[in-house]
């Protein structure tokens, strides 16, 4: 920020906060004055549920998703169903899924993605505990009988899907993916060329 | 955030961070998920940053900007011409000026603009502090010769910018405003109507 000369301690929040995804130094400044001016209290609150919440979280032990205990509510939730397994890259996506309400298997967070380009292979993600897991329910008797992998609609969400699929192939009964298409609501003259292309050659039958 | 039941710590976090200024709920979850990646020692330095902040910065005891002495950076610079002050409604409008690096004079910062509606007296702004600064300086013999208001094109700003021009105008030699009109850059078709209305009322004649 050339010109105005600001305390230092304020420029390192700045600082901090334009770190954040998705925040430039306009927005971290912005962001940073309304810490300024907001009650003591509200300051300290923020401050506070950020160590705590780095304090008291952990990935859970079976499925990765974040946890306060050892294992996350999903994994100790015995209503769910424990032989629908789906497999996501982040917690975000876990909880996107959550939201419909429509999901009542279990989860395993990979981490991420498959990418080559980036360096991330299967070591760098959770895929070990996802095989081993899979090979632990057969052992004791209770398969897991669907895997869907619901990794991102992207080149590295399919090249994960793609490993997935030929790692686990011989393992489990049934590999599904999600859907893709015209997302709902979307207008198809403003659908990128892509879906447009994979829409028309994964077509379906109208049924009447 | 129905579905995903979430560790508390990670809750409040989610809602603490979702009362900064347009932060969503979306947003704060991301950022709050972010927090929870990133390195132990970059989630401490946020913490920390926000508390040393509030703990270090104090208003300016002359203009009202923030600062980390009693005194802030520009009043305290005597390279700067105190016979000139710019009057903003906040910091942040100062930095924008400072960024400028055109105006070599003073600030007061309002803290605000006059809002009858919303309750926003002279009183709850640093107008005391304003008629008081150029009070002393006339008596001290170096009166300050110019004062430029610089509230927003908001109607706040105008009824501010109106009651300062009234107050002051017996005080001092010359009172100004921010010229009003199209900004730079912009396309006059998508100009709003007033923005037109008023850069034809107050337009200029052509210089050759």
């Amino acid at each position: 920020m050339s010109g105005a000369p600001l305390p230092r301690s304020l420029e390192r929040l700045i600082e901090a906060l334009s770190r954040l995804p998705g925040v430039g130094p306009r927005t971290a400044e912005r962001l940073a004055f309304h810490i300024l001016r907001t009650p003591l209290a509200d300051a300290q609150a923020l401050a506070g549920a950020i160590s705590t919440m780095r304090e008291q979280t952990r990935p859970c032990e079976i499925c990765g998703h974040v946890a306060d205990e050892v294992r996350c509510r999903i994994c100790t939730d015995d209503s769910r169903d424990a032989s629908l397994l789906c497999v996501v890259e982040e917690p975000l996506d876990l909880i996107a899924i959550e939201r419909t309400g429509a999901f009542r298997g279990r989860y395993h967070v990979l981490n991420g993605a498959l990418s080559p380009m980036s360096g991330v292979g299967p070591g760098e993600l959770r895929m070990r505990e996802l095989f081993e897991r899979v090979d632990a329910a057969a052992a004791a008797g209770s398969p897991i009988r669907e895997v869907i992998i619901a990794t991102n609609p992207s080149p590295e969400g399919d090249v994960t899907l793609l490993y997935l699929q030929e790692r686990l192939g011989t393992k489990v009964a049934s590999i599904t993916s999600m859907a893709r298409g015209l997302p709902f609501g979307a207008d198809l003259q403003y659908a990128d060329a892509v879906t447009i292309l994979r829409s028309l050659e994964e077509r379906r039958g109208v049924e009447s």
